[in-house]
């Protein structure tokens, strides 16, 4: 096995878990840091996790991405808020052969990258994950951390699985993250959304918790007319769901703990909103092939109302 | 002029205000009262008004329906949430020509009323009023009164001017209420929706006032939209509102002060919502007709989420 190097753009619950797992598990790890590059430089990092607490006393850690080696596989690990920095990240990565493998939620992000990175691979990938940040460089994992694996290539059509997906399936497998793989990574992604689209624009608007909207008869309508909206959005991408997939999540999410979302998380610290790849681009995309999804275009004003006025 | 009696139910900041107006012109005027009883009783009432404030330190006050003399006018003025009164309080005034005027919000109001009375005279007024109660029998009037009066008929049928509706309209007159009359109540309901939907419904929601919802671009398109579904629910009813009436709310709006609506101050009070009558019977009327209005039917399931945990 190659020993393939890693650059982790974005140390934070999520990059600096999978980067720590990697690492842990023998790859070469570079992460990229802004406020916590000073502490982790000296420190490492702490990962906590019901799999096992953690420390690396000494990572590689940088505070400018120019001084990052040309790492084979290229992380992208900032929430999507951040994404106007990639134009200024992504170009440094110069090897021909870097994948760039995005971690973000939501849609329509691995085309701009591609649009970056030119005729190099980009990857996209699910993270279904709950990790916190509760300190400089540590991370505190509460549970789950499969990733979905999908190659993108252009429009995201539906590319198959190459030998470097599996590799690169094969890295975080070895450290004992779970990996599912899709030959389809739009369909993957779209199918994300019926979740996330309803439980995050909702947590955020009315300040409830999942188990609070699943309880009340009229807000378990509207999350399951969101939910629909969300199946005709994949339709107009020639993506099918299929219809049990609606009851399964909403059984799922009956049975879950009561959980405050990644969304209502960010609103409640007052940090922006990842609108535009969750509401935004489906809605856009959606609307690139004449579908409109009013209750979807609807929930998203109100959040860009909410976010703005949180985030001034 | 015959001096008509007048019955109100419901003496808070509308029929307070209302009725206190009345008597003060010389009409005969007798007031129902629930928590101010005690205190009307003995006190009376205290208008403060930019018309001129004024006592009225003797008032016919009632705590019980069944003590009130058979009015000629019964105005209802509850709030509508307190509506499921109504079955109780009606059939009290057994006057074969007693007059039963709706002085609230939203509508399909008049229908049940008329179901309750039988064959009586229903009539219903629009107030465009700003007034609160301030303390037991003190109203303060901030501006505006105008009503807009209409005969109630059958599944509300235009149903022209009658004398009666022109006899009620001139006790107003003579109290200083400027009074505009109109053939057509439900076109006049629904005309009064097309403000009271976006603004009482999305202020609650988001918490802002009128100019936040009309500077941010993306609430200010929400406004409009709802706006739109009005006029198609009115439609579904073959009520026609002209198109250039929504770029003069729009407008009307963008010229008010910083405003609270009604909905957003009973629910910052922790009052019950009138999501029923502005939202639910509006959303129930166009259904009869097979007309969706899906996004004011999302703002009212998110409405009546809010209403029922704040209020339990």
């Amino acid at each position: 096995m190659i020993n393939r190097s890693y650059a982790i753009l974005g140390t934070g619950a999520l990059g600096g878990f999978y980067g720590a797992r990697l690492q842990q598990a023998g790859l070469d790890v570079h992460f990229l840091l802004r406020s916590d590059y000073e502490y982790v430089k000296q420190h490492g990092l702490v990962v906590e996790s019901p799999e096992g607490n953690f420390t690396l006393p000494q990572v590689h850690a940088y505070k400018n991405v120019d001084q990052m080696p040309n790492c084979d596989v290229i992380v992208v690990a900032l929430k999507t808020t951040q994404n106007y920095l990639l134009p200024e990240l992504l170009p440094h990565f110069k090897n021909p052969n870097s994948i760039f493998l995005v971690l973000q939620n939501g849609l329509g992000i691995e085309p701009k990258v591609a649009e970056i990175v030119g005729n190099k691979l980009v990857m996209g990938g699910l993270c279904f994950l709950c990790s916190n940040k509760v300190g400089a460089g540590h991370i505190r994992h509460l549970d789950y951390g499969t990733i979905t694996l999908g190659e993108y290539s252009a429009h995201y059509q539906p590319s198959g699985i190459s030998d470097r997906l599996r590799e690169i399936a094969n890295d975080f497998e070895s450290a004992g993250i779970p990996i599912v793989i899709s030959e389809d990574l739009l369909l993957a992604r779209w199918k994300k959304l019926v979740w996330n689209i309803p439980y995050n624009g909702l947590s955020v608007v009315l300040d409830a918790r999942t188990d609070e909207l699943m309880v009340n008869a009229d807000t378990r309508i509207l999350v399951e007319k969101l939910m629909w909206e969300v199946v005709a959005g994949a339709k107009s991408c020639d993506r099918t769901i299929p219809d049990d997939f609606i009851p399964k999540m909403l059984d799922y999410t009956d049975k879950m703990k009561p959980y405050r979302t990644s969304m209502k998380l960010d609103y409640d610290r007052k940090q922006r909103l990842e609108v535009e790849a969750i509401f935004g681009n489906p809605l856009q995309m959606a609307e690139q092939s004449g579908v409109n999804l009013p209750l979807i275009d609807m929930l998203y004003r109100q959040l860009k109302f909410l976010d703005v006025r949180e985030c001034k």
